[in-house]
Formats: C-alpha cells, sequence, structure tokens
C-alpha cells in the first residue's frame, strides 16, 4: 500500500487514544453500553465514544447432503420485517465459537454436521462494538430431529438451491450484511472453487 | 425454496407483530435507543424488544484511475485497535444516499469521482437496527484537494493494488463486516467479471 494522505500529521493509527474515564450507561438483554472519555495522542484533544460490549457471534453457511443451503426466515424487529438469512447467534458464556456454531445449527435447523471448516469472523461494527461474528461452514448435513428454540424465537427453516440463493443475492433479497459478510469468507476460502463445482454439477 | 420446518406451527413471518407500546430509552450522538414492547401474532405472548434507531450509512468502493483501491486506516474505539476500511459515514438530514458517498469520498480521501454506480444495500442488523447501508462503486477517482474531517477524526489513506487487498481479505486483516459486504455486493454486480480484468491487467 502507498500512503496517500495523514490527519493530523504525523498520526499513528497503532497509538491508542488515554483512556480519562469510562462509565456502563446500559445494561440490557443484548448488550452493555459504555460510555468512555479519551484523550487523542495526536491532537490532546478529548472526546465521548459510545461502545456496547456483548458476546460474540456466531453464524453458519450450512449445506445438506444434497447441496442445498440451509436458511432462517423470521420476523426481525428492528427493521419491522422478515429476513432470510443463515443459522446463528450469541455464544453462551465460556463457550467456544465452534461449539455455538454446532449448538445453533441444532437448535435453529435439527440439521447437525460431521465436517465444519472455520471460514474467519469479522467485526460487526468496529467503531461502536466491540465483539466478533465467527462464520463456519458446514457440510453433509443430516437432519437429526426438531427444533430447539427460545420463547420469542420464531422462524421457518428452509432448503434453498445454491443458483437460486446467489439469485437472491443479487436481487437484494438477501441483506442482512453478517450473512453478506459470510458469503464474502465462503467465497475467499481456499476450498470454495471446489466446493462451487459441485454445488453447481 | 423448499420448506423444512415451521415453529410455531402455521407461522408467517409476513405477519408483524401487534405493537403494545414503545418508549425513547435513550438519546446519544449516534442512535436512538427504542424499546417497544410487542406481542406475538402466534403464540399471544409478550416480549421487549430493543432497537437502534439512526441515519442510514453509505460506504464507497473508490478506485483511481489507475485502479488503486483507496483505503482509508483510523482507530476505532469499539475494538480499540485500528482497522482497514473503505471510506464511508453516515448521511446528513435529508441527504439521499449517493450524495452522502460523494462528500464521504471527498472529506475522507480527497478524491472525486465522475462515475459512480449503486452496487445495493444491505441491514448492517436487523434484529437490532432500523437502518440501511448504501454501498457504492466509484470509477477512474482524481485527487481534488485536502481531507475535510470533523474534529474527532484522524485517520490516513492508503493506494491499494487490487490483488494485495485481496490477499489482506484472505488474511483476515480487512474484518468490518460493512466492509467485507461491499466487497460481496461487488462480486455480485453485473460488471465485475469485466472490471476484475482490468484490475488484473
Amino acid at each position: 500500500m502507498r500512503l496517500l494522505h495523514q490527519h493530523p500529521e504525523g498520526f499513528d493509527p497503532a497509538i491508542p487514544w488515554t483512556q480519562e474515564s469510562e462509565s456502563v450507561r446500559q445494561d440490557s438483554r443484548i448488550f452493555r453500553q459504555i460510555v468512555a472519555q479519551r484523550r487523542s495522542p495526536h491532537t490532546g484533544r478529548q472526546h465521548a465514544f459510545y461502545r456496547l460490549e456483548g458476546p460474540d457471534w456466531v453464524n453458519v453457511v450450512a449445506f445438506t447432503r444434497t447441496g442445498e443451503l440451509l436458511v432462517v426466515e423470521q420476523f426481525r424487529h428492528g427493521i419491522d420485517a422478515s429476513t432470510l438469512e443463515i443459522p446463528g447467534g450469541g455464544c453462551d458464556e465460556g463457550e467456544a465459537p465452534e461449539g455455538a456454531a454446532r449448538r445453533e445449527l441444532r437448535e435453529e435447523t435439527g440439521y447437525t454436521s460431521g465436517q465444519w471448516v472455520a471460514l474467519g469472523s469479522c467485526t460487526p461494527n468496529p467503531a461502536t462494538q466491540s465483539n466478533r461474528c465467527h462464520t463456519f461452514l458446514a457440510l453433509d448435513c443430516e437432519l437429526e430431529g426438531g427444533l430447539q428454540l427460545d420463547p420469542a424465537e420464531e422462524l421457518q427453516v428452509w432448503a434453498c438451491a445454491w443458483a437460486e440463493w446467489e439469485t437472491r443475492m443479487r436481487r437484494g433479497e438477501i441483506h442482512h450484511a453478517l450473512v453478506l459478510t459470510a458469503f464474502q469468507l465462503l467465497s475467499l476460502w481456499d476450498g470454495w472453487p471446489g466446493l462451487l463445482q459441485k454445488l453447481e454439477a
């Protein structure tokens, strides 16, 4: 990479701001909100930064033995509409991301897999959230039993051919950023060209 | 798509929950937090849902005339570390997404473009946020002047060859979900195979 601009002069992104103070603004079911007063190492100016802390998240690109993608459709209260997504959720306390991914796949779809690949992780919003979302690929999934949902979870599960899923992404019908990120991570995976060939066969 | 499971029986994702009440919990610089009490149309049960309301966001995949990607590096207070991102930000009140994208590109990189493509939009988190992030492609960008930053914005701007950017994505060095989503939207765009050929030439 070639440096074009720097502001302020001598800016070094590796030097953190000085923390002057921080306090918990709010504790909810999903997030703890922190407000931190911080001073810039470059300008000496102080600013308040809001940060949401919560558990890491996981999601799973899961294909059945016949190469269909497992899709979860549910009503989302942030946008007041239903969405087509892949299975996922939050890590329980002390739970490793792969364990959470196996659990979420089983709970939300009834399927399990013996073949797991870690595709990487993202920061859902590094400006305002501290957590990461870990994405996994589960291959040759098989139905093990019924759904195991929380009281507020209402959803339906679909099996979708790859070509149809790609068309739906192109049309903007799949718009959840963490779902689109999962497919970007999948496309960067070494094994993707081979898997794609099988899905298109 | 082929329906596999439904919970509860007769679940229809198009039927919204009944709103019993809602109130503003908090108003910050970035978001307004709402808590809504809602009743399920399927089970009759009531639950509280938290929602963050704020302006729509935009980001820009911007290539210079010589085919280099414009990259913004800055310290992010959510994760306490610096990130490599593409230019972007929030729409001002009454500002259309493309206008915001042109403004953010100019302010954060000093570059402008005469060739814009709307690549689509995502929902950053449809479970807890109401807003969308709109992604644009800007081609043949040219330097117009210096940076125009807010008092708390400190950053540096890089020009990055496509092959290097792809390597950095593969290595997990690019991890902001909205940035990875932007490149997923780019790869779904009709014109991408042709543009990629030019970038790799």
